[in-house]
């Protein structure tokens, strides 16, 4: 669940130096990386402010890191994992808190398996020509949530998933979009797991490492501090202005596809790219960092992963995010989507204590030693984190613009990506993809190039998640009723009923 | 249904202006206008292809009108309008088309009571504080429909309704900032009516002449071509960076929300006004104008506003646009938000005649003469027309802060209206508020006078919207059969059970 991008521009331009071209890099910050973030200091040695998780099947952001002789290691998750819920912490192992209410497990286990079968009818590639793109497309995440669980545990947790993955909220997001994005990154168990999924391992020494290699091995090419405000594509060659007006022969535009409104362009951009841009707005999330004296944590049990459900609490989800030596205990928490907009502020970092002390230990050996915080939600130049979303309707009608060239210019950043889209990898299939388009329109590559799979990675080996028979085969809620025997049109319509009705709205007709 | 706006950036110049003040419009177009544009050749005399209309209670443009001398004439209503449906035309009188099924027309009238009556608990001025503001907030406009309508005629009708006044569809717009656009204007029979309605007039000359009046007065105070790239707000003045740098002690940001993106800012805006110009996207609209040699719609007892639902059809709404005089004779059709997203360039005024072709004639005297149109989603500094549109669950989130000042920024533009948003009557409100923002910065007038009332127009004065005891007092749907007798739980359990399984993807559970 952690995917605050980096490198989709310095990857591009890796491949086009390595071909012979001679790009240059236009970043508007003061630094590299985009969002992934390395802070170092004396209290945190160094420290993910920003994107930070990578797992098995990221081949490409592996082979970076390999490249560069950055060594990965594994989030701690030894110990039990708590899920938290109703005011009670329950310790579980593997990906999702386990069920013991049998229609809440039969509930549980129909949400995910529903959610990863619409996944597979979805194109990674096309995602708008999904046999029932249009359908999807036009209802949120929290619609078809209630049209699939029957218990308000399921719905609650199912929020928090939406909540944890992309930043924003059910009814926020279309859920055409959300299953693509679940599925592209290879379904519910890969997207959500620590082990074996997404958030299995991190860099030592930090993530933006990458890009900062990048940047070294590109040297005087990259240009901080040079925000694009107007891209001029009316004469023969491409004038881009920043603080210095210069001209080139190819753009790779490598930003959220949001970003793009920060450039003034000559001539205007097509309509469906022009208002695109317009749609797909950002995740809220602000990153914590908890430092502690001792990992009391490890000691009691617990690896540190906390899943938790709590309107009153900011933070979502916990992981252990104490260096691999075991120096430097400290415990990473998401405050999410619509819980960054209220007013922690202040009282955050109690909130975040109190929390933390609820859960662990009741008498306090455990006072926090220092605080790290990232609030992307107030970054000008990412516009939030960790990925761009899209609200209903939009993906099966500006779906294609996404990454298609206007004249001289191509598009890259996580967003235009098709397998791990919203996270490191992402940045890196978009940025070297990109960059075969202009070895291709510069007639270096053939067409059938652009796109390249990439071998797995070594060191970090997927393996298939195993489904049980039970997993596969149990009935959902509404099947159980249709197997004890009560008819299903009247299960249906009096389920559909209760729901209709605990709808305020529904009296009014 | 037209609200393509003008004249909030030279309200306010003109108001501070009159205030003794020094103000300096910067436009980044080569005229001024904004999403007005009225254009001027022989075939059309003069022809408004962005916001045209105007009608009762927008007493704000009405007055500056008057004040410019610019007269305002009647959108001819006096023959029959016509609703085209399932292949067919049925001439009608009226705001509305009738419907001759008991059963629909009961739906009907529901529909437009429960919108007035849900609308009347928003707040004008801070719809996120309705009683049931996140509730709606959460739903799009489409769920709320499917709880309110039993019948799909009148779903269908509900959906060209969202489609003609907000240029997009009922799944991508929240409930709660429908709700409100339309209570802002009125209610549903002001904004969608010609006659006492948002469309009853338009500007002899074309409306852009107020915003060049406007411009006139101020001179060499109005900068065209004029892009803002930069504000910072750094130093003890803000400095603007255009194609030159200047600076100014107060500066209004006059957009639509969504175009803040273009500039750069330092420091950066809050994080909530970071993310709400990224979340709150621009409606789609083609507006066209067709010319004939006659006027033979007159002739033939239909005054040329018609209501057509069918999804083969680019245009969604058309009225008449004739001149005053009767010279010119044109019929003005919108292309509404999902059409503007097909190919129907090459054959779209083919398109255009065939249907008007089939509801005024069969056999041709009526070859078009002339054809102009204007495609907003190509528009970069407009981004789409006629207003900005709020998906689920940003109003409630984000609404707060769309007119707060950020440091010596206040905020103008029709979005930030609190009467006629989107409309130039909403533009005007703005600016003039923003005006006074600053004027009580500056401590020239007192907090309490910065929000003021407009006297109601001489000229064009409103009349109430009668409704008859039956339109007050008839069931709904779901209201009649409880009135003969079925049980309240069974009716409801059973309707919303059909409804639920219409939609597919409720026998997967």
């Amino acid at each position: 669940c952690e995917k605050l991008v980096c490198g989709s521009r310095l990857s591009a331009a890796k491949l086009l130096k390595a071909n012979g071209l001679s790009p240059v890099v236009l970043e508007a910050r003061d630094r590299v990386g985009g969002r992934t973030f390395t802070v170092r200091n004396k209290e945190t040695k160094w420290v993910d402010l920003g994107g930070a998780y990578i797992g098995p099947t990221q081949n490409r952001i592996l082979r970076l890191a390999k490249e560069y002789g950055i060594q990965t290691y594994k989030v701690n998750e030894q110990e039990s994992l708590v899920h938290y819920v109703n005011g009670k912490s329950y310790p579980f192992r593997g990906s999702f808190p386990p069920m013991w209410n049998p229609i809440v497990l039969l509930d549980f286990n129909n949400l995910w398996r529903t959610m990863d079968e619409m996944g597979r009818e979805i194109p990674r590639e096309a995602p708008w020509r999904a046999p029932h793109a249009e359908e999807w497309d036009n209802m949120t995440m929290m619609e078809l949530f209630e049209k699939i669980c029957w218990t308000s545990t399921v719905r609650r947790f199912a929020k928090l998933f939406v909540n944890v993955n992309v930043t924003s909220e059910p009814h926020e997001v279309s859920a055409l979009w959300f299953l693509w994005y679940v599925k592209q990154c290879g379904g519910t168990m890969r997207i959500f797991s620590t082990t074996n999924g997404g958030q299995e391992r991190k860099f030592a020494g930090g993530s933006s490492q990458i890009s900062e290699c990048m940047a070294r091995e590109l040297g005087e090419r990259v240009k901080l501090q040079s925000p694009v405000c107007r891209i001029d594509q009316s004469g023969d060659t491409v004038a881009v202005e920043t603080l210095d007006k210069l001209t080139y022969t190819y753009v790779i535009v490598a930003t959220p596809p949001a970003l793009n409104l920060k450039m003034h362009f000559n001539p205007e951009l097509p309509p469906l790219r022009n208002q695109l841009i317009n749609r797909v707005p950002m995740g809220s999330v602000i990153k914590c960092m908890v430092y502690y004296k001792e990992n009391f944590w490890r000691k009691k049990g617990y690896c540190g992963s906390m899943v938790i459900e709590e309107e009153g609490a900011p933070i979502g989800l916990t992981l252990d995010d104490t260096k691999p030596d075991g120096t430097v205990p400290c415990i990473m928490g998401f405050i999410l989507a619509r819980k960054c907009r209220k007013i922690w502020i202040g009282i955050r970092i109690v909130k975040i204590k109190t929390i933390s002390n609820r859960i662990h230990v009741s008498t306090c050996v455990c006072q926090p030693v220092h605080y790290e915080e990232k609030n992307w939600c107030e970054e000008e130049y990412s516009g939030g984190c960790y990925t761009a979303y899209f609200p209903p309707g939009i993906l099966t009608q500006f779906g294609k613009v996404l990454r298609e060239p206007v004249g001289k210019l191509y598009f890259a950043g996580t967003e235009t990506a098709t397998e791990w889209s919203g996270y490191m990898e992402g940045a890196v299939q978009a940025g070297e993809r990109a960059a075969r388009e202009v070895l291709c329109a510069m007639n270096k590559i053939h067409q059938s190039q652009i796109w390249q799979t990439e071998p797995e990675s070594m060191e970090v080996p997927a393996r298939p998640f195993a489904t049980s028979f039970w997993e596969r085969n149990l009935p959902s809620v509404g099947g159980l009723f249709k197997l004890v025997g009560i008819s299903t049109v009247l299960s249906v319509a009096t389920a559909a009923g209760v729901v209709a009705y605990k709808k305020g709205l529904l009296s009014r007709s």
